[in-house]
């Protein structure tokens, strides 16, 4: 039998997940590729005797692994950016196939990394959506679509949060620290609340989905922070829940990329996607519409995925399909002014006859159309009310200087929100 | 650029949409993989002259397209049993590469099939869950994986009758025709709602998780005609939808396949897979639960995973990693007697104080115990009302045995029904 040896980089949670998986299922695996997979090395920076190490040598130099010729693939499994960019570099100088978590290095140095050698092979199912096959799925499922949208929640952070928020009403802050006591999120969470990490993801997923080299900043950005329960309720009334969206979209105008806040009718099964799963939902030409849904983190999910890399690099299946000198699109990037949505507006306004007409028609003057509309009636004492709106589609440009305007109207108090909503149909 | 021409079997919905595909998508097609797919001949007892060919070659012998030097790939998409599968044989017979999108003739004669030749390319991404790359996502994407069940909504026709069922209140038999009126069933239904197909398609499923050569009798089968809409509207009550489910599930006993309507809990997201959409949920040891939505029918969808398909096998990637010869499991097949389940009952008894005692008595007797129940107030005139219960976990011989002493209590008028619960967990 044919016999692939391992050598991993770190010795977190999901370099223990792939160190358990070869642990309890090498014969499975065995049996069904033909191949055996055993762990040769094992480098980090401290050691961690606790851990298991299956017979594997242990050392605190990362370059141990290229340089061994034992060693037939390595795996990137330390995260952070600057210490694995520079070890990923050298482990395709050193012709050694790849295999990476590390979603912040492909969306900002992905060209690079692919480029180095024109046989690099370098593999990153797990950089996006945890143990979701979702890069296999656009790569080889659905490779001979075109992509129409492909609109993911793809943060659990955040969808464990806003689903907090919408089943216990918690304030957005409450349901944070819930999330920081649970490990859902960092002591510093804002890499995830403010929409980063999906950013690298989405970055990634525009990149293959749409043929283009890796552009990070082609991705627009907005977290979650400014949501509040009371959104969260006037969209629940409204037939929507508030979700933490990746966008990539063709339009008529090029490609829109973007990371925000959205509500999603809750008949559409996105809006069911709640705690901290990750789903993807892909709409192609011939395929049509292929939701991908699961555990979007986790050591055990997330080497899930690093372990299919490895398999279908140790089968010489398919170097990646995806190089970037080879990619190439007729498509232009949409700025984030000329997107086209439709929107939830909650505006706060003082009690008197006329607001409400007075706000829409401010809406009016910049070609706004109203959708739906709640108004409350004020409870005794309250100065202000909230008037809260549905907007056919409109410019982002429009709404913004719409707003401008109204949050300047003297009836109007109180910082107002704006929310996207997507039907995707 | 390399060139891979094509030989297709049939010119029904599945092939236009393969030929539609290479005329839309060949430049997208050759740009992500460095192939240029062109269809060399085409295939089929009678001519189409509506349909394009784009400059392929017609001919009504189907053994042109394995004689044909020309011809690198072979698609089977003429459907049916008997011809298409003596087709199959003579083309890996031929040496050459073969696509299909048959259910029945996998399931059937799978092994055989695979085993013709040593090396033998035959791939079938198609023949189950139509565009959603399922098979692809078991044996590349989970790999690394032990799986725990595999459950899926796995026919269309049947989805699109229960849904329409549960949405208008619709009965059976006008569900039925609605569907055949929208050509989502045959005119001839049986095999659809029978439950055959899905069957066929869980027979795959099961072997590709479990390890398994493909063995069509392995899997217990229910259709859909014995559900009535006062069934669904009492599961709803009860916070459940009806689906017709395959599942296939390992369990301290051995290996369960069986395919029936079954109670799926409304937080689940398959409850809300409906009309003709399929889903498959897989739940495996590192991945954990990863859910797979998308149309299972149609010729555009069909032909995006025959393409699929068409890629791997062209960019020789992988024979298909499922070898019948090497497939081995430690597992047993479980009889449907054995099988454990909870169930939902409803029996029409005489409106008489203790009819609901001496049935929950009866049941009791047989080791069933109660979750929860409904029993409904007589309406004026009514000789029978209707005892609704929800039970525990429950031997099909156990529920067998204790409904046919319920059935014959004098108490207890017309045909109960039972359906089996799962809360997929």
């Amino acid at each position: 039998m044919k016999k692939v040896s391992l050598g991993i980089a770190g010795l977190g949670t999901v370099a223990q997940g792939v160190l358990e998986i070869i642990a309890n299922n090498r014969a499975l695996i065995a049996q069904r590729t033909g191949i055996e997979f055993t762990v040769a090395r094992v480098a980090s920076r401290r050691p961690k005797p606790e851990v298991a190490l299956a017979g594997a040598q242990f050392s605190t130099q990362l370059s141990d692994l290229y340089e061994d010729p034992e060693v037939d693939v390595v795996l990137e499994l330390i995260g952070g950016e600057t210490v694995a960019y520079a070890f990923m570099q050298a482990v395709v100088a050193a012709g050694k196939p790849l295999v990476t978590a590390n979603k912040a290095v492909i969306a900002a140095h992905g060209n690079t990394l692919l480029s180095l050698r024109p046989d690099a092979a370098v593999r990153f199912e797990a950089a996006v959506a945890g143990a979701i096959p979702i890069i296999q799925a656009i790569q080889q499922g659905l490779v001979a679509n075109r992509f129409e949208y492909v609109v993911g929640i793809i943060n659990g952070t955040c969808n464990y949060i806003l689903t907090a928020m919408q089943a216990q009403g918690a304030a957005f802050a409450d349901a944070l620290q819930t999330a920081q006591a649970l490990g859902y999120a960092e002591a510093d969470p804002t890499f995830d609340i403010e929409g980063i990490d999906a950013a690298h993801k989405l970055a990634i997923l525009l990149s293959l989905a749409f043929d283009r080299p890796f552009n990070f900043d082609d991705v627009y950005v907005e977290g979650i922070s400014e949501v509040t329960s009371a959104d969260i309720e006037y969209a629940d009334q409204l037939g929507y829940k508030i979700k933490h969206l990746g966008i990539a979209r063709r339009t008529d105008q090029g490609l829109e990329a973007r990371v925000h806040p959205t509500l999603v009718p809750k008949s559409q099964l996105l809006a069911s996607v709640n705690d901290v799963l990750n789903a993807v939902l892909v709409k192609s030409d011939a395929a049509g519409a292929t939701l991908y849904c699961g555990p979007g983190a986790g050591g055990a999910a997330t080497a899930s995925a690093v372990m299919a890399d490895v398999v279908a690099l140790a089968s010489q299946e398919s170097t990646p399909r995806y190089r970037p000198e080879a990619a190439q699109s007729e498509l232009q990037m949409v700025p984030i002014e000329s997107v086209q949505s439709a929107y939830y507006l909650r505006i706060p306004a003082q009690d008197q006859p006329g607001v409400f007409a007075s706000v829409a028609k401010a809406l009016s003057q910049h070609g706004i159309s109203i959708e739906a509309a709640i108004q409350k009636e004020a409870q005794g004492g309250q100065a202000l009310v909230d008037i809260v709106f549905l907007t056919q589609m409109t410019r982002e440009l429009e709404m913004t200087a719409a707003l401008a305007q109204v949050q300047n109207m003297p009836e109007v108090g109180g910082p107002l929100s704006r929310i996207r909503l997507e039907t995707l149909d």
